[in-house]
């Protein structure tokens, strides 16, 4: 399997992996132990998932049939909005390792750039976000600097291999970069032909900073959401239908090969063993450049997954 | 004239004003000195503009005269990326007033998210992009943070009334405001009917920020810089010159007036006595709903002043 080398730690981060949102909790220790048999060493969590402790259940499995040795999987999770304070950092941390049943991530990534009120977990877990009334979407000062020097300390402590960013810009990154002692290794943004980025993407390639590709389907990741903006979809649509015929793959093969490709990693979800199984194949067959022009038509600016929709506040992408 | 009050001090910043940028040495004071005499209180300087002086000559040309008291003048400068550090910030700041020949500036802004290595002026004013070898652009590693706290202290010394930003996306502003004693009151950005910038114009006023347009003609400003991208005019598109005719108004009044009319300030420069009459002449009508629907209609992501193109490094838009 195809990996990008992280640059200060040359530890190697799959390129295809898979991504926990929106995975059922009942089915999620099934899930992740059937994916890890099907192939996938990369697990992209977060607290805000709601499921770490049902994908360390299924990590914890496959770990005890011999399937996978610990240092074989690339676990990834991020800090959630509601603990940016640098007392919360650690705690968080290690409350979310305590659920996966391990002792380190391979990689913890500051999920949004964006501090919320602190929302004891013993009170609410995860918080979403909502403050502690539970309603009230409030923000809190707590400056990027101290959160990534406490996301720093996690290094330090072995509690994560690599850190990131995710849901970034470009100043604001370069200007993590000015005070980091441990600059980010990954970012994970939103990523598809209707949101193609290439300026961040050059900018990232530019930091050494490789790229994570989330909701590499667009839409379709948000329509159970009725957050799909009334969009089509990429899945059927014709540009993408027609690279899929030409070289037999699924479409859904050729939107994460549009990325990978490029050396962009993706995390596509499903809930279905056959796609989940397509997904990791996806691999095995290149892109001409045509077909990449062809693809980069479909850019519109799109972009599914803003903060600003919950709060004016909250407009990290402005 | 129209003006917009600041939030923190209430002192109001006159929605038309004149900018420096490009405005020629030689002609300089003699252009800010007719231009006080047509009725402009507002001149949006920069020590990246290299005229400080002879626009300084100008105004005092002016007061002498008793055109104008220096209460009823907003002058405006900017930080250069080469000053961030602490230590330079307000030597700078001294430097650029001492050149105007006044002793405050009614608003100080960072010019660029952008910290470079530091050029003693002593050796190159305006430096520039390029670093202590007058040949390469080399980033400096000072956080936005140091930078904006050292422009919070030439607010207490009373040589800045107001502080504020400049070509800042949302997550940085939203980074600056956790840590700002003062925060940022005007935000001067790019901004004509080719690059709109909704989500930020909407970010700026929730968190009452003022916002200034520059470049409210487009590519006009940058055909004579080679920096125009190829972009069609936008002083003679035909979506804009049938307003203009609708209104009897030149096709300049109308950019402005697009702005002016949403409370967006404007700082056009014109080196044409009658044009410069005409621009601060252009709030005397209003446009429709639907006349700015078919200006919106331009909108294409035309971004002309990118320091991307300087060095990859830079990219703050990204």
């Amino acid at each position: 399997m195809t990996s990008i080398a992280l640059a200060r730690t040359g530890q190697k981060m799959p390129l295809v992996g898979f991504g926990l949102w929106k995975v059922t909790k009942s089915t999620c220790a099934d899930t992740v132990y059937n994916a890890i048999k099907a192939g996938y060493r990369l697990f992209d969590g977060a607290g805000d998932y709601g499921n770490e402790k049902e994908a360390g259940e299924g990590v914890r499995r496959a770990l005890q049939d011999g399937l996978v040795k610990r240092e074989e999987l690339f676990i990834t999770s991020k800090l959630w909005n509601t603990f940016h304070a640098k007392e919360h950092v650690k705690a968080l941390a290690t409350k979310q390792l305590g659920l996966w049943g391990i002792d380190y991530f391979d990689l913890f990534l500051v999920h949004f750039p964006i501090a919320l009120q602190y929302v004891d977990p013993a009170e609410r877990y995860p918080p979403e976000w909502f403050g502690a009334d539970g309603k009230t979407v409030t923000t809190q000062d707590t400056p990027m600097q101290e959160t990534w020097q406490a996301m720093e300390e996690l290094v330090d402590a072995g509690q994560a291999k690599n850190i990131g960013l995710s849901n970034s810009q470009g100043s604001l990154i370069l200007d993590v970069l000015r005070y980091a002692r441990y600059k980010p290794q990954v970012l994970q943004v939103e990523l598809h032909p209707y949101l193609q980025q290439d300026a961040l993407v050059a900018l990232a390639k530019t930091l050494k900073i490789a790229i994570t590709a989330y909701s590499s389907f667009g839409p379709a990741s948000y329509v159970e959401l009725s957050m799909d903006r009334g969009a089509g979809s990429l899945l059927t649509h014709d540009a993408v239908t027609s690279l899929a015929n030409k070289y037999n793959k699924t479409t859904a093969q050729v939107l994460l090969r549009w990325a990978t490709q490029r050396e962009i990693a993706v995390v596509p979800k499903s809930n279905n063993h056959e796609r989940l199984v397509q997904n990791l194949d996806s691999e095995s067959f290149d892109l001409t450049p045509d077909d990449f022009k062809a693809l980069s038509r479909l850019e519109c600016g799109l972009r599914l997954n803003d903060p600003a929709d919950i709060s004016p506040f909250l407009a990290i992408f402005a």
